[in-house]
């Protein structure tokens, strides 16, 4: 499964260290990063995935290398329109605090049914919020599982 | 300059008629409206600019035909990325009312730095509330045309 | 009926007047020239047809404002995969020279099953080979009239 | 690096079977095979690349699940565009076979600069003419190390 984390590239540094718990907690959990492949709330999810042995995914909005935490990079070239491939490919959306562009990929998600946990964030009706990363990905987590069947044939390995 | 009107297909019968007036008056104002393309609002400010003897243009999600009062059809296929396409092509944005759609059109808009003129619509620091049709129009067509130099070389017969 | 002119930025001269008097052909025709709005082939086939009294969509990889011949101005920002756009938006496609990019579009215009003419470009299988821009013209128009029904009540008065 | 392998959904045994060595030869040089995430080419690749306990990333068309050997899942919901992101996240492009929609990417790819290893594929100039899946990957390989500096910080516990 695949968690989005989203949030600001030049975010505080109480995002980006629970960005980073974040991403740790869902390598913990053997669940992919996903997040827009830049600085900040993106990075610091990548970060924690790699610290806790887990797998990260960078969409990027140019065609450029990302953050230094990507296992793999998906150049899009497609500007903000990015976020919607970000949104599309998630199975559940956390949100930690973030600007304009957080806001469209919340809306996105809203728009497409996508769960969306929220910390320190936009308050928008539809948006579980959390008060710790541990909440945001304990729900996440068991959104995902609960929202599509197991992928066992197609993940033999699981995350490395 | 190119004017788009966001809003929701199933909107209501006060946001359809809000939205006809805008489009007659982006009209009335020889400016193009662009849009999703698709009914409610959208198709309600096409309407409104045929009336007012304009332009429309109506940026797709899917590769069909959207709704009749478009001039110019653009086929993105692309889902809900083409609100990114739509609001990259606008010089001002107004929004009647609008759901989760609207608010990622919203969001990308104040993102890249474009005005947001809103009737009845999502509550997000940034975006200029208007009591009426008549002064989103007016306040977007002022914006459009402080914003950039005028293009009479590209377009030397104006609107239709 | 939106019909696409393709071809490469710095084309040679005799493309430029081919592109230049197939714009001039479809606006005689009352079409509407779509192109990737920057120079070359592209501001040919739209310079043309402004000269024919027709009507021009641009349909940009950047965030600008393409050529000078625009009446309207797509801004995809999404960089080569505007071709995709241009190709899901046109009733049918004119190939004039042309690079890789213009390879690239016969070929997706190809997979979704869009008619496309050609002169003096790409030998691939499934273009129909035109010897002059009044037969491409002439070929284009019959095919997006055969292909669609008419969109009369979409389109009251015509190209300006 | 991350190495595309292209091809037809509805592909012959023996591109089937070229393109499973391919991703399992790729897997071997410790390398991420990338595709369309669809079957045919796109399948076997995947499938060559897990035997071979490498990594695999799907780059949908649409919003689904791709085939049943995808490590990570991009669903763009962006129909052929989706051939774009393709390519632009791929350090080289292995073509087997192929129709229209791998013509496309392999334009796209000679747009860019990227390089193209062909099997049995369309005759395109700068598409390097292989004889065998092992010369396609033993040149992919070696462009991909050659084009850019080592990603060592990035993935430090390389591919599982």
């Amino acid at each position: 499964m695949q968690i989005a984390v989203i949030g600001r590239e030049d975010c505080s540094a109480e995002e980006y260290e629970a960005a980073e718990t974040i991403g740790y907690l869902i390598a913990g959990n053997h669940e992919t990063v996903c997040c827009g492949g830049l600085g900040g709330v993106m990075e610091a999810a990548c970060r924690g995935a790699k610290e806790g042995g887990g797998r990260t995914v960078g969409i990027l909005p140019d065609t450029g290398e990302g953050n230094p935490y990507l296992d793999v990079v998906i150049r899009t070239g497609m500007g903000h329109a990015r976020n919607v491939v970000l949104v599309n490919s998630a199975d559940a959306v956390i949100a930690v605090g973030g600007g304009y562009g957080t806001l469209s990929e919340i809306a996105v998600s809203l728009k497409t049914d996508k769960p969306v946990f929220g910390l320190s964030t936009w308050k928008i009706e539809g948006v579980f919020v959390c008060a710790t990363p541990e909440e945001a990905v304990i729900l996440a987590v068991r959104a995902v599982r609960l929202s599509r069947p197991s992928r066992s044939p197609r993940d033999p390995g699981g995350p490395s």
